[in-house]
């Protein structure tokens, strides 16, 4: 999933990943008026998108080949507005099991944690 | 905020409200591919947006004048994958508290239960 | 797991199951001061021992045999204190899927909602 | 709340605070019987009452005079299950807000990270 590739959803957010490892990515999003509120603020879906993709990023290069993984649930808990600027969302697979992986993400607007966000995935061989 | 307001975010995912009520809201979201993810699946951040902007549409009618809120965290939990049809999201405030409420949010796609969520918002005077 | 069962750390908080159904469990425990805080509240990991039972309770009779589950994760949500009386858990599976299951619990004191609880279960084979 | 003083529910899990200061706190539980479920695993609400209490006490340093705290909601994240030895239970406070405090635990079995927790807790004046 390399910067730059369609990824339907994510391009609407304008998301680009600037890093992916396996366990770990790092995401970029540009504050635009399109990803605001009615309040002039960015909407907590947009960063939540940032964490969820950035989840996806850093536990599909630790899959073994044949293996999906899907979500079971994410919590995401939001600090401080953000108005402009941009977005950086760092993400760590903190636990890597066979049948459930758990990552968590951290979001920072300009220097200041704005988020943070913990889930669960479930790995599998469909 | 009525059906047909623009939303900036609520708007890129396509997102309806079809009643909002003091302590209920229900959204309409018609699935494209705009609003999937790269294995033809919506993207978990939609039905997110979903809920969140449904418990902020139903928690909203129910602030004093000058009261706002803010969300405090939201937890969402992954069913079934959607791929087509719409997904109908019904919100319920569930504690009415002084400072903070908490909500919980049902998605159904065509009949089936695909998430659900539930979060706190902060409710405040500035 | 019948009432009166030992059940190590569930008898320290005194929880009594009133009925374990497949997908269905409701369990008593009843206030007293070894239960509560510094500040003469019921701790919150009560109410939590409850709910984190509750679902086990509902979950395991639906398994097959051979099965056994564990929780990934449980988010529980407080809405008022609890001082005297009965605490009342009941617990519903949402998602009975083939390896994660979903279930949700409400726990109510004298009539009044006081926590709600979601929590992801993994199924399998050991 | 030093090491020794009577709190209730703590002490009926044992558990024991070897350092609390402003943001910051570390207890410990002894493993045992009583602390166990049927399949001789410690109790998921041990943990998180380690994690829920120890949240709790890296806040109150933080508090001003006069005010209080109280759990919003957690959500426990369990990786390994716990059989013997000690758990530890770090936590942070890693937003301080005015009325809104975000804590995280770590909890460590052996060395082992076997849990993962992150809290919302309303700051008051009563």
């Amino acid at each position: 999933m390399p910067s730059g590739t369609p990824q339907g959803f994510s391009d609407l957010v304008g998301l680009e990943f600037t890093d992916i490892e396996p366990g770990y990515s790092r995401g970029v999003v540009e504050v635009s008026d399109d990803l605001k509120n009615p309040h002039d603020v960015v909407h907590g879906a947009v960063l939540y998108a940032m964490a969820d993709t950035g989840m996806g990023g850093a536990l599909y290069p630790k899959l073994d080949e044949g293996q999906r993984c899907a979500t079971i649930e994410v919590k995401i808990s939001y600090f401080e507005p953000v108005r402009s600027g941009d977005v950086i969302c760092e993400t760590d697979l903190l636990r890597d099991g066979k049948s459930v992986a758990y990552l968590e993400s951290e979001l920072r607007n300009d220097g200041t944690v704005v988020a943070r966000a913990s889930g669960s995935y479930s790995v599998f061989t469909p």
